[in-house]
């Protein structure tokens, strides 16, 4: 077995642990029961023409798709910040000195808004590029914004200073045991809502996700990260057998746009045997576009990945498969969907 | 009892019979389990002060959003599109000359698409005052379209005479008892997702799915129609005993912009103590931005009439009182909305 960061990985007890924690904090988002996919075809070698039409008509599988979208501030990350701080206070990490992250996205506004959950200072360090409507954000979240140096790696290494300084808890945002197992969480609740499925489609950005829900669904059923060619952080690293960092471009670098994934993620991902597909910046967007023409559901570019491996064909279903999609972000300007 | 278009009414016999009619032709919509409202403040008059406390901690009952405008077509018009086609399909009426419409908009859009799923055709009549993009769109779910005249009622007047001379289903946006009937299934299918609710908001428009719901919810909870006040056909008709016209104007005139309510939607109000709020088009856009900001969710503007009931105070519950908010349609540009 391959293991992560100092040996730490990731296992369904720690995402077990999570649901104890999160529950009642978090949003149990809903499911919504989408139109079966289309099959890959498989004709019967041995079969007579009633067995072939009868395999046609029950070939579909069910089709969910999990709107984590309308979790607390637009992202599934809300869960492992609930589920890092909670776990920090229990064992007394968690003080007066509060949370430090760095992050101008979806983990920070969730680390802010865990933090004013619990009552806590949230201290967020992003760079000096980050748009001004996330540091409008963030504020309105009620977190103290620094911005530091002009690339995301610069405001990191400020904030694990200063969580050094002060004693804050320093909130990484995805390469932390209890922030992926937070995550998973997802994974336990999508099973219950569905009575099981087969594969889990999974945006990758940092890797947090994919390696919680694969934890939480270990044995139970198949996770594949998907992500966009601009950012194969995962497609990447286990190619190269281990984590390893990949130029970042395109449509999807805003919300899954980390460098290399997460050492506790690929340590999951291969234990759990987590599949990898990429698709195009296209597929993004004609992906965003069909769930709004078709749901009427709202996604961000990079949570648009995990829909586009089934609408741009990268993966395909065999014959009554369950498959389920997680759509697990909404921090978007949708004024270009009408 | 006050009795409906020639005494036809709708009940909860006949929204049972919609089920059984649409069950897997229509979407089964997700809830979404929301954080809850905060109720009315009734201190207790003669409890101590840990009374006071357990009361306050306790006070707020569930609520439950209905996300409907996940349903094909954007609205809940697809409910009772199925229900009127396959109920005329069984007793004859349906034949190859298909279904006829008078509506650019989610009705005319609900009745192409479910004629298109039964295999025949479906004639859609417009004022020549509607969008290009209406029209697209209908031609886009397979209708044929006829432009005729500048107001609704010569579009629908062209289509009742066209109906006569084809033998097609006439098809009512709202005044049918299939239509309402077919809405109703929305209540019965959120009765059994939230194992119950006290309090059901639904936006009015020409009453057809305030009536299924309070048809199919008769006896099990309280149903309250909610409309802006540039549309009021239901308080309207409530405060003359009978439906009667007003002028329509305002945000929400588009989706909700019937010029009086239903007969049948009358009576079962009526029958049923449909209760009635207004709201305003600040309360509508107010609304609207709210649930994208909180919830990552897109309703058009008419559908926010039922979140606006809340949002701006019009309803408030009491201690413990489980309130569901059904979001009907999102037949909208969301381009205003970041």
């Amino acid at each position: 077995m391959i293991s992560g960061a100092d040996g730490v990985s990731v296992t369904r007890a720690d995402v077990d642990d999570a649901v104890a924690r999160t529950t009642g904090q978090v949003r149990r988002t809903p499911v919504l029961a989408a139109e079966p996919w289309p099959t890959v075809d498989h004709p019967p070698q041995h079969g007579d023409a009633d067995d072939r039409r009868r395999r046609t008509e029950d070939a579909d599988g069910p089709l969910w798709l999990k709107l984590e979208m309308t979790q607390h501030t637009g992202s599934f990350k809300a869960r492992g910040a609930v589920n890092r701080l909670r776990s920090a206070a229990e064992s007394g990490e968690l003080t007066d000195a509060g949370v430090v992250a760095a992050s101008g996205g979806n983990a920070g506004a969730a680390v802010a808004w865990a933090a004013a959950r619990l009552g806590v200072p949230a201290e967020i360090y992003v760079p000096t590029t980050s748009a001004a409507a996330k540091v409008r954000r963030l504020h309105a979240l009620g977190a103290t914004v620094t911005q530091v140096g002009r690339e995301y790696a610069e405001a990191y290494q400020a904030a694990t200073g200063r969580a050094a300084q002060t004693g804050a808890v320093l909130c990484h945002a995805y390469d932390q045991p209890a922030m992926v197992a937070g995550a998973g969480t997802l994974g336990v609740e999508l099973w219950a809502q569905t009575g099981g499925v087969d594969t889990v489609l999974v945006a990758v950005g940092g890797g947090g996700l994919v390696a919680g829900v694969a934890a939480a669904l270990d044995g139970l059923a198949r996770v594949v990260g998907v992500e966009p060619v601009g950012a194969p952080t995962l497609h990447a690293a286990l190619a190269a057998g281990r984590p390893t960092d990949v130029p970042v471009s395109g449509l999807a670098a805003d919300s899954l746009g980390a460098r290399r994934v997460g050492r506790i993620a690929f340590d999951v991902a291969v234990r759990c045997d987590v599949g990898s597909l990429l698709v195009g910046d296209d597929d993004l967007v004609a992906a965003r576009q069909w769930l709004w023409d078709r749901y009427r559901l709202v996604v961000e570019h990079g949570a648009a990945a995990a829909m586009a491996a089934l609408t741009a064909g990268a993966y395909r279903p065999t014959p009554g498969e369950r498959v389920a999609v997680v759509l697990c972000g909404a921090n978007t300007d949708p004024s270009d969907l009408p």
